[in-house]
């Protein structure tokens, strides 16, 4: 017996470690059971890898990136066997981790129904507490083919198997580039009580699940082709423990609680009309109370920021994009072009174009930079029906879309200026749990335009802003556009999600192919440097995360209806109907619930509307002249003098109050 | 000899006379040099016309419409004669009077050059001088073909009457539908000095010509088709006295330097870039500033009036056109549709549709009546190229509409309220000298949709609500949508130039199209009554109009600039510019000149630039805290506090006061 050695990696450093021939992995994590598999090299290996000399060995923990698509991969091929015990029929699909969880697709005879899912939960249960062993088996081409005849869809994967690109990538989960391998669950008596094609890795046993719970089924197609067959896909997830599935079926319940498209229509906020095509929302008067708002604050602090709002069309001849370089290269994201007169006219995805022929429309002296333009810019894209997703994910919306034309001397403070703007807006938005990420170039790929030191300096400038914000940094490293690096706002909203908001973005291409140009103090003729910003991003998309950050209780100033006045008994009408128009000469949106319904039904009916004051009105009230606070959260305030009131919401209102 | 009997029309009533057979219509005006025509029953005729028993006939003053016709008419007779005079080869084309003046068509051989239109000028005032006779001789097709043989054009023309609609329209002014005319021009002599093959009516002489002006050459092509042969048209006026003609070429003039597509240019604030397309403005950082001025009054001004803000998208699938039934009628106001996913989708040409959808997105109950949305939508029709002119004729515009939902009851306050709300926003920028047009259907026509109750009802309404505004209420009979009557808002500008506005229009085709319905208050499904209203119209043209209107120099709240301080000396930069952050703080627009310019150039650009308030400091205004006024109109005032000169501009801002 020879002696190997090997380098291990942890939290807490390197460590050389000598050991035998035949060592395994798992021997050298035997005391830390959060270790599920390894990390090799580059290599995920099951933790049963027979070590070699020189290996760089890491434990890769169960609560790690990683780590959560084993659980979970493992988990659905626990989910695979229970569903054949109980079906055996089923001929098996794919199975990965997705985020958050995985699927298995099955052809079965008839759809699941929920109380399939309570048995097939309850057998792998079963599996689970037989602690089944998951082992890797290498096989070849000609013997898989045989040993799984029984299961078509393997067989196909097996011949697609390195034929191309595409097919490689979707069935990459069970047929790597490499040698191609099966997976045996081996029970207690030693015998293969399941098995699957599969790449692995896997968890040493079935044992090692801490905690799952099967979603729901739905149908997909094979490989994701309407023209192939119809399977049903069973979604699962899986978790390092019990809290963590439960912290995350919370998260589930909130992000459901929250979700803007249920609340818009609850709130009367927007719709998304079929009459109009998919992804193209609608504003009804109290989310277009939320849209006015935002768009006159943002407007406003452009203003003060010293940007200059100007106005484009929607359309434009195609010649303009290729211009800019969008066309023909962004085509397939663009609407189709609308043929007349000889020429093609593309609704626009983008105004930065727009933007340079006003920059050029005249001449330009560095005394006028940095000009800064700004626009509610509304853009069209072509979205995939399958992405599209309310508000967040549309094919028509506005951008609050700036461009800064400015001397590279100017661009340090430019960027620094935009970064901090764009973090205050969110600010007063309530978002304040950010990070940033600075996406810059491959310097292996020829994609990216512009000079090295283009780059550089642009990267540079942007490190430093991001460092003085104190702002967490992550790198993208090649995740740039190709005409210029970018910082993008990263922002966690009340559940913990974090949403991408605003950018700002270098652009060393459309100044040039734009021969956009000033004058310098020495006279010469110099190029500016572009920077894209948008602060929201995209309005429509602000505001759905807006409400689901709320969870539709707007703060006083957001809330479509900011007070409504209840009457005790009818005989209290007619005076707060007077409270309302001062409300309302005070510029607050107030109105009365006049209806047929009794006072409970009208302030449960407040309630769900989520309006922020609730102003109650009975005979006390009118005698002093006074109304009674009653707040979403049920806090109750008797007797507040009129003039005290509407000081106390205005005061609400312009204070941007959170509560 | 026999005695005929004819009624004589005159602004004092009617008079019956009693003349002898052969009685030429000059006789009964011989007294009233400036009739020049005579309309006899519906048609005018000349002067010479021999009086018939039982006509009724009016004496046509040559400041009348009519008159002017006429007079220019036969302007242009003399200036065919005056250029074959000087061209003998010169074919003539068509010489019609046009609004304003006239134009006669000439194939010659090579382009007039301006000292042409002075050698003609004058060849045409010794034509008039002599006092020739217009003498008008019934003729036909015969004849006409041998003795104009050397006119091609009019053989063609002649070969043309009655032809066709479209032919007989080209040709109108030449050959009428019923007999072929000749008209001779008369020398002193008794010769004919020329011939114009023509339908009259024509002055009695020449020398009735009082003023007239050449105003410029253009190619034309024959009969307006381009693949005709390119003639040379010369463009003239004439008037009834010089005066009339000097005040033509005063409002000429006036209109010129006011034009706003030059002003828009020399004031940076918008452009029509070529690359975009025809039709399809961009505004410039200072015509942004006066778009967002109005947008933020108009829409501040909704909200106060009742309604509430909305948003919907620039495109649609064309089921929803089909539905609101623009499509197929209005295909060819749209543009061209893209298709995609096997849906048409259009770039909307009105924003109807959408509210409609809106206002359906659920039940609505009587007391939500009227429900009033309002957004600005942007929209796209297909104008002709030759038709597009500056902001006033565009493409792409963004229309401040507005769709009321009401039920019958509330109809008519509802366009009480819409008719008052638009003049008040009229009148604050400026405009207050009004008329109204009523558009109503054509009972003969069977394009009109909608019960005869409806008309009725409709038509009444608009017609009280119109007579309580004590303006001018213009009928417009048979010009209304097929789908309700109408109220358009006509507004003279500064200059005298009536401009349409906006309009408020029933609907009887939507509500019912879309089923658009509220429960009543005894429960009860019901139609609403729909409203358009635009205020402003289209927010690109009313810029324009705006632009013409104050001929640039805008009043203070709306000047893209406010206030420009002018340092006397360079040491007092520093002073000036923390006078204008005050300023800016105070909400202001105001900057700073800092160019390397002399003082008195800067009052000039400043002044070319039409900004309201000039604030020029020197020592003693440092010294003091103070700052010399300089007005638009030269007017100064030297030595006014800081304090009170930022409460000067800011109540002229606030009052928007139109100095």
């Amino acid at each position: 017996m020879s002696e190997i050695k090997v380098t291990v990696v942890s939290a807490h450093g390197e460590e050389q470690r000598t050991v035998t021939t035949g060592t395994k992995a798992w021997e050298l994590f035997a005391e830390e059971k959060d270790v599920i598999v390894a990390r090799v090299g580059e290599e995920l290996k099951d933790l049963s890898y027979e070590l070699a000399d020189g290996d760089v060995v890491e434990g890769v923990l169960i609560d790690s990136a990683d780590g959560h698509n084993v659980l979970r991969h493992s988990t659905a091929h626990v989910l695979a066997q229970a569903v054949q015990q109980l079906f055996p029929t089923a001929k098996l699909g794919i199975g990965p981790p997705v985020a958050d969880g995985f699927y298995y697709d099955f052809d079965v005879e008839t759809p699941f129904v929920p109380e399939d899912l309570v048995k097939i939960e309850s057998a792998m249960r079963k599996i689970i507490k037989e602690n089944q062993r998951f082992e890797r088996r290498v096989t070849n081409d000609d013997d898989a083919l045989v040993e799984l005849a029984d299961e078509p869809y393997k067989v196909e994967l097996i011949g697609l198997k390195g034929n191309s690109a595409e097919a490689a990538e979707g069935a990459s989960a069970e047929v790597g580039a490499g040698e191609l391998t099966i997976y045996d669950n081996i029970n207690r008596k030693g015998e293969v009580a399941w098995k699957d094609l599969c790449r692995g890795p896997h968890l040493p046993t079935t044992k090692r699940i801490p905690a799952f719970k099967l979603m729901r089924s739905a149908a997909a197609y094979w490989r994701g082709n309407e023209n192939n067959k119809q399977l049903q896909r069973i979604y699962g997830t899986a978790w390092e423990s019990k809290e963590a599935l439960d912290a995350y079926l919370h998260r589930l319940e909130e992000a459901e609680r929250r979700d803007h498209r249920k609340l818009g229509r609850e709130l009367d906020l927007f719709s998304f009309p079929d009459e109009l095509g998919s992804g193209l929302p609608v504003f009804h008067p109290k989310g277009g109370v939320l849209k006015r708002v935002m768009e006159d604050y943002v407007r406003q602090r452009h203003i003060e920021e010293g940007f200059s709002y100007v106005g484009t069309p929607h359309i434009s001849k195609d010649g303009l994009f290729h211009t800019s370089g969008h066309l023909p290269h962004y085509a397939e994201t663009m609407f189709p072009p609308m043929e007349f007169e000889g020429s093609n006219y593309q609704l626009k995805a983008m105004n930065c174009p727009m933007h340079n022929l006003i920059y050029r429309s005249r001449g330009r002296s560095y005394r006028e930079l940095p000009l800064r333009l700004f626009e509610f810019g509304s853009v069209y894209r072509y979205e995939k029906s399958g992405v599209i997703h309310g508000l967040t994910r549309v094919r028509g919306f506005a951008q609050d879309d700036s461009h800064s034309y400015c001397t590279p001397e100017q661009a340090p403070d430019e960027v620094k200026h935009l970064l901090s703007f764009m973090l205050s807006v969110l600010r007063d938005f309530g978002l304040d749990d950010f990070y940033l990420e600075l996406s810059t170039r491959d310097p292996e790929s020829d994609k990216f335009i512009g000079s090295d030191e283009q780059w550089a300096v642009a990267t540079n400038v942007l490190e430093d802003v991001a460092a003085e914000t104190g702002l967490d940094l992550v790198p993208d490293p090649g995740g740039a556009a190709f005409y210029g690096p970018k910082i993008s706002v990263q922002a966690k909203d009340a559940i913990g999600r974090t949403w991408q908001m605003g950018t700002v973005q270098y652009d060393f291409n459309q100044p040039h192919r734009f021969e956009l140009a000033y004058q310098a103090a020495d006279g010469s003729r110099q190029e500016p440097v572009m920077i894209h910003s948008a602060k929201f991003g995209s309005i429509e998309r602000f505001i759905g995360v807006l409400v689901e950050h709320y969870a539709g209780a707007f703060p006083p100033w957001l809330a479509p209806v900011q007070a409504v006045g209840i009457p005790i008994a009818e005989r209290h009408d007619g005076y707060l109907k007077d409270v309302m128009a001062k409300l309302t000469a005070a510029g607050l949106r107030a109105e009365v619930d006049l209806s047929d319904d009794r006072m409970q039904k009208k302030i449960r009916n407040a309630q769900l509307q989520k309006v922020p004051f609730m102003l109650i009105a009975g005979d006390d009230d009118v005698e002093a002249g006074a109304v009674s606070f009653r707040y979403r959260d049920g806090r109750q305030d008797n007797g507040v003098p009129l003039a005290e009131a509407i000081a106390r919401i205005t005061e609400a209102v312009e204070s941007r109050s959170q509560v």
